[in-house]
This record gives C-alpha cells, sequence and structure tokens, in this order.
C-alpha cells in the first residue's frame, strides 16, 4: 500500500472520454490497495478560451479577477472527475483550493503556496476516499482566489505530494518520461527510468518542457520522488529522485539545447574596472535575464569586446536598453544575432569525472562547429553555437557520450 | 441616490460585447450617483454545456459535484464584468456565493437561502465599488458549493436586494416587461408599467416566463420592489411592487394560459367519504402536483367521475400510479387528455369587482368554446379548455377585459 498523488494535464482530460479513462486509471491504482490523490488541470483548450475572454474584455486586468476567471476551468476537471470515480463505484470527491485550504500568497497569477492543511484529506484517504484536487489554485491572504502561474498544476500536486507525506507523485503528460535529449532530432534518444532533481531542474530550465522548473525545485526542498509519465499507456516512465537512488550514476545523463536565446555582443567596449556592472544593471532593471556572459582579452588594454546571451523574445527591449545608457558605458557599435541555440550536457556524474568538457569541444571541433560562448556549472556544460548546427551537434555529442539507445 | 441590484441573465452577458455592453450601463448608474451591485448568470450556453458534460461523464451524478460545476459558469461572468467595469473606470470587484458568503442549506441542486452577510458589500458600496456577484450558487453548511435551482440567479438577485437594503431590483431579461397578455398571440397586448406581487406569482406560475416564482415570492415577503425590464435598449420595464403603489387598479390586469396541461378523469369513482383523500395522497407522495379538480354530482349517489389536471410531464406516471393503487379505490377506467390549455384571468382588482368569472364565461361561450374544467382564487379565474382554441380565447378576453392598447 502506498500514498500516491497522481497529476493530469489538460490532454489527459481533454473531454468526457478522457476524464472516464483517467477515471478508470485511478480505480486501478485504488484497487490496488493505494491512496489516492489526483490533481487536475483545466480541460485543454479551457484555459487558452478564459484568457482569451479575460484579454478582450480588458488588456489590462486585474489579477485577482483574472484568477477566479481562470481557475473556474480546474473547477469545472475536478468535479467531472469526481463524478466519473463515483460512477465506478469509488468513493470521490473534489476539493478546491479554498476548501483544501491551500494557502498561498497574494501575488495573484503568479501565487507562492505558504501552507496547506491536508489533514482532512489524509483522514479520508484513510477512509479509501480519493480526493480529486483542482490544481492551479489557491485561496490568497484576502480571501480570494489565487493561481500558481504557469505549470502551476505541477506544483500543486508536488506541494500537496509534500502535505500529505505521500510516497510518490506521478505526473501524467503526453510525453512517456524524461529522454536522454529530444527523440525528434535523435531517433536513438533512451527513456532515462532515474535522473535526478539536479539534472532534472538543468533540463527543465534548458527547454526540455516535461517538467515546470518550479515543480521540481519544490520537489527537491521536499524530496517528493516524483514520476514522469503518459496517461495514453500503462507503461512506467521516468523517476525523478535524490542522487543516492540512482545506483550507477551515467557521467552525462542528457543533451538539452534551446532555441530560446539571442546573442548580444558590445564592440569596443572601455576596458576598465566597473563596465560590466555599469553594462548589466541596466538590463537587470528592466528585468532582462542575461544568461551567458563572455568577456575578450583587450589587446591594447584600452578597449575590448563584450558578447552575452539574452532570451530571444527580449532581444529588442535589450537593444534599447543598451542604445538609451550609451552615456553611461562607452561602446563603438552593438551586434545582436538570434541564430543562434545553446546546447548543453547535463549530468551530476561530471562532478567526479574530468574530461567531459573536452569531450564536448572535441566532438564539437570533430565536425567544424564553432564555439560561440561558453558557460559551465557544477553539472552541465553549455554552448552557444550557431543554430544551423543544432541537429548535427546533439546527435554528435548523444553519441559521443556513449547515450545512444 | 438610490442603492440597486441590477440582475442580468445569460443572453445579456453570452459575450464580450454583451459584457461590456453591461459594464457601460452598470457604469450610467454608478455615474448618476447610484449605489450598484450586478447579479449575473452564466454566458448563455455554458450552463447548457456543463450540463451535458456532467450527464455524459455519470447520469447518476452527486448533487454536491455538479453544483461544484455548474456554478463555475456564474464565476467566469463574474469576474469578466468586474474586469470590463475596472476598464470604464469604476470600482469593482467579483464576489462568489462563499466569499460573500450567501449561506444556504444542504440541499444540493435546489438549495434555500438561509443568510447572506451583506455588511462587507454595503459597506464596499459606501466607497463607490461595485459588487459583482455571481448568481445561482451559494454555500452549504459542509463548506461546498451548492446552487439555487432553475431561474436561481433572480432568486440570489431579490434576496441579495433584501439583504442589502436595495431600493429597487432590477432584472434584466430579453423581454422588455410584462405584458397583458403574450404579444406573439394578442398584437394588441401592452407592457404594464406596474403590476403587484400577487399578480406576478399567479402570471409566473401560470406560464409567462418572465420571472421564476421563486424569486417573485421572495420578492413579496421582504417587499423588495422589482422591475422587469430588457438590457438591449433604454426604455424602463414593468415594476413589480406593493398593492398599495398601484393607485389606479384594474379589475384584471393580464391574462396568462399554460399548454402545460394534461387531464385525467376517472369515470365511474365510488361515490363515498375519503375517495378523494384515497386518490390524492398516493400522487402527492410521487410528487405530482393536481391542479384543478372538479367532480361531477352523482347521479346515482354510487358512482361519479373525477377530473383533475396534472402537468403534462407527470401524465404518465400520474397514470401509472393510478393504475398501482386500484384496489384502494374503485373505478371504471382512466381517460386522459394532453390536448388542453388553461387560460386565466389575474387581477388584485377582481377582489373587488364582481362579475369577473361570469365575464369570462360569456365571452367564450359567445366564442363556442367549451370549459372543461374551472378553478378560481381571490385574483385569478382559471378554466381548461380544448388546446385548438388557445389563441381564440386568449384574444377573445383580452378584448373583454378592455386590455386592448
Amino acid at each position: 500500500m502506498a500514498r500516491i498523488v497522481k497529476k493530469f494535464g489538460g490532454t489527459s482530460v481533454a473531454n468526457v472520454e478522457r476524464i472516464k479513462n483517467v477515471a478508470l486509471r485511478v480505480k486501478k491504482s485504488v484497487d490496488a490497495g493505494h491512496e489516492v490523490a489526483v490533481v487536475v488541470s483545466a480541460m485543454s483548450g479551457t484555459t487558452d478560451q478564459l484568457v482569451g475572454w479575460a484579454r478582450d474584455v480588458a488588456p489590462l486586468h486585474d489579477a485577482r479577477e483574472y484568477d477566479s476567471v481562470v481557475a473556474s476551468g480546474e473547477q469545472v476537471t475536478a468535479g467531472l472527475l469526481a463524478m466519473a470515480l463515483q460512477d465506478l463505484g469509488v468513493s470521490a470527491r473534489s476539493w478546491l483550493g479554498w476548501q483544501i485550504p491551500l494557502k498561498t500568497d497574494g501575488v495573484h497569477g503568479s501565487a507562492r503556496i505558504a501552507d496547506i492543511d491536508g489533514s482532512e484529506i489524509v483522514r479520508r484517504m484513510g477512509e479509501g476516499q480519493v480526493a480529486v484536487i483542482a490544481g492551479f489554485q489557491g485561496i490568497g491572504p484576502d480571501n480570494r482566489i489565487t493561481t500558481l502561474g504557469r505549470g502551476g498544476s505541477d506544483t500543486s500536486a508536488v506541494a500537496l505530494a509534500a502535505a500529505l507525506k505521500a510516497d510518490r507523485c506521478d505526473i501524467f503528460t503526453d510525453v512517456d518520461g524524461v529522454y536522454t535529449t529530444d527523440p525528434r532530432i535523435v531517433p536513438e534518444a533512451r527513456k532515462l527510468d532515474k535522473i535526478t532533481y539536479e539534472e532534472m531542474l538543468e533540463m527543465a530550465s534548458l527547454g526540455a518542457k516535461v517538467l515546470q522548473t518550479r515543480s521540481v525545485e519544490m520537489a527537491m526542498n521536499h524530496r517528493v520522488r516524483v514520476q514522469v509519465l503518459t496517461s495514453f499507456d500503462d507503461k512506467p516512465g521516468t523517476m525523478v529522485v535524490d542522487e543516492d537512488e540512482i545506483v550507477e550514476q551515467q557521467v552525462v545523463s542528457g543533451i538539452a539545447y534551446s532555441r530560446n536565446e539571442a546573442k548580444v555582443t558590445l564592440v569596443g567596449v572601455a576596458d576598465k574596472p566597473g563596465i560590466a556592472g555599469d553594462i548589466f544593471s541596466p538590463l537587470a532593471e528592466a528585468n532582462i535575464n542575461v544568461d551567458m556572459i563572455v568577456q575578450n582579452v583587450s589587446m591594447d588594454g584600452l578597449r575590448t569586446d563584450l558578447t552575452f546571451t539574452v532570451p530571444a523574445g527580449d532581444l529588442d527591449r535589450a537593444i534599447t536598453v543598451i542604445e538609451d545608457n550609451r552615456e553611461h558605458f562607452q561602446f563603438e557599435r552593438v551586434l545582436a544575432d538570434k541564430n543562434v541555440v545553446k546546447v548543453s550536457v547535463i549530468g551530476v556524474g561530471m562532478r567526479s569525472h574530468a574530461g567531459v568538457a573536452a569531450t564536448m569541444f572535441r566532438t564539437l571541433a570533430e565536425n567544424n562547429i564553432n564555439i560561440l560562448v561558453i558557460s559551465t556549472s557544477e553539472i552541465k556544460v553549455s554552448v552557444l553555437i550557431e543554430a544551423k548546427y543544432t541537429e548535427l551537434a546533439v546527435r554528435a555529442l548523444h553519441t559521443a557520450y556513449g547515450l545512444d539507445g
């Protein structure tokens, strides 16, 4: 007997038929003797419709009203799934954020969970009742509905798993697990049985859209064992777990890439102390996230070039901010390039293995791929390359690190 | 300055455009210095969709889950209208049933309002904030969402008007007021400026679908002045008021008809004391509402005929109940007829005027219309006639009582 939180995303509950299928799947788990809580998203399409209405009514709308409107989507799914379970003879009831209560701070639209009182749900689970919980929503200090922001249902599920002291949190998505890399680029990509929180976090922030970064952080902080799997078949997925649960650690677990990057180069910047702060402070104030940075060695000790990356969507704003601050830091000209991609190799094993970065650089060189910028962390090495080399680089690295199935 | 509750039905808030129009209308009222609370229905079509999903998921579903699902429709409209008002510079916030709180009993699906705490809303109205209230919903003793049943938003509005001590409750519908009779049958029908609660109650229960019977009862009990009007133009509608507000009372205010009737005749019933109770008790237990009753004079003192009406939708069940109880009351045979209509003349003025019924009977006789059953109350006379005479009877009576415009 285990206590399991199961989270079903929008495509898994897209219509009445799929909701009934989810009910069958939950029943199977209940019949196997497990205590089950289910967290549901809105039926796919619903949230977009509600968001669209809100935008059409008032482009700049009150986040409190927005939250109340969009949270209704999960309310519908929760009620319908509870009905479907009851129809199968499974005791069930729906819970809205305010009923649990799942308390959040007052930042409507992207609230953070403050406290979850899981006692009544735990008591009822002990009596065999399935808790069907509307994801994505909570209640703020002002007694109004809050929402947790993008991917909020994953966060709801992990937070509830922590509050209910669940043995596992199953996240059902439209992919069947976490892969060594994108199978659309590398057909040899393998599904990982296990991955560490830290690796998952890097994967998530590097563009693998399996789990929301925030939910992985929360899982890591509360040591919630998370399984990523699909609701469309019965195969096990990928377990996201603590490092010590993985006996034989690969040096590199996966190759990720992100096309959402743009490169900015300031040519002929004055090479003097404090110049980097002068440049990056106004960008930070404009809420533009600067990622990779490289400063060329100054040849004459007076002028140098500075290259960095920003999210592609923020490029135009970044250029404007830089031009507007020309008086605070001199430079000759600014170059921008969106035709870049960030490719990363990730693995907690590289902490204890030298040569991971060297293998990466050698592999890229062998394929005549020029590295524009490099950045490293304890468990990943990222390089910025020209976008046209994306597939070539990912495939070559996948092979070089022995990840091909 | 007045305090006004305005209720907008589903067609008035059917899409973003109409919600914006409602916001403009509310703004006009606010600009005129009034304190305004708005009660909204779900966008038309939404409730049907939600009810359809619930039915498809599980034909016999938990009323508590049903309530949570369908109440989401009003939640969406309330949030959107609050946004639309804010967009026009009008201070506004939405209120859900549980936030007010609007407390009900625990009869999910058709809950009755137990208590409304309007203090915070009144305080905010005093500061110029418009309260946008999700109609149709409340919160039960189990801390779960309840709904008030059919036409519940009208009831919400009138109950809130009473709780907020509003000067008036405006019910915006797709008709522009209460007419002397159905204008589709009688083009000369006139819109009434005023009508009494008692008359409105008779009209409502006789098939004029302008207001829900329950909301009229509540308005009468709490002396809430109700105005029925359309949201599609700016004309005043019909005020539903206390009798003493109407200075020059017409003898007859309107002619109503209901096609939702079926006639049952028990032929050859034993003519003995208590027989009526024997017949009608099992019908009452089956929750079948018997309306008009006539018992023929017994010719031989042994056997008689008994005729009564039931709602057309309950006819088959009524026949079954009667057949099942054959052992308890003897009769020769049972006849059923759905081709009947109930036509009623209504007016508080008839309390002090004799001859109203006589005019009715004479008018029908002049048109060769046979009366099948008669029933009367203090302020109405109803007759059951063959359905084919509906239009003829209504038109002739409208003229006979001087109601033609």
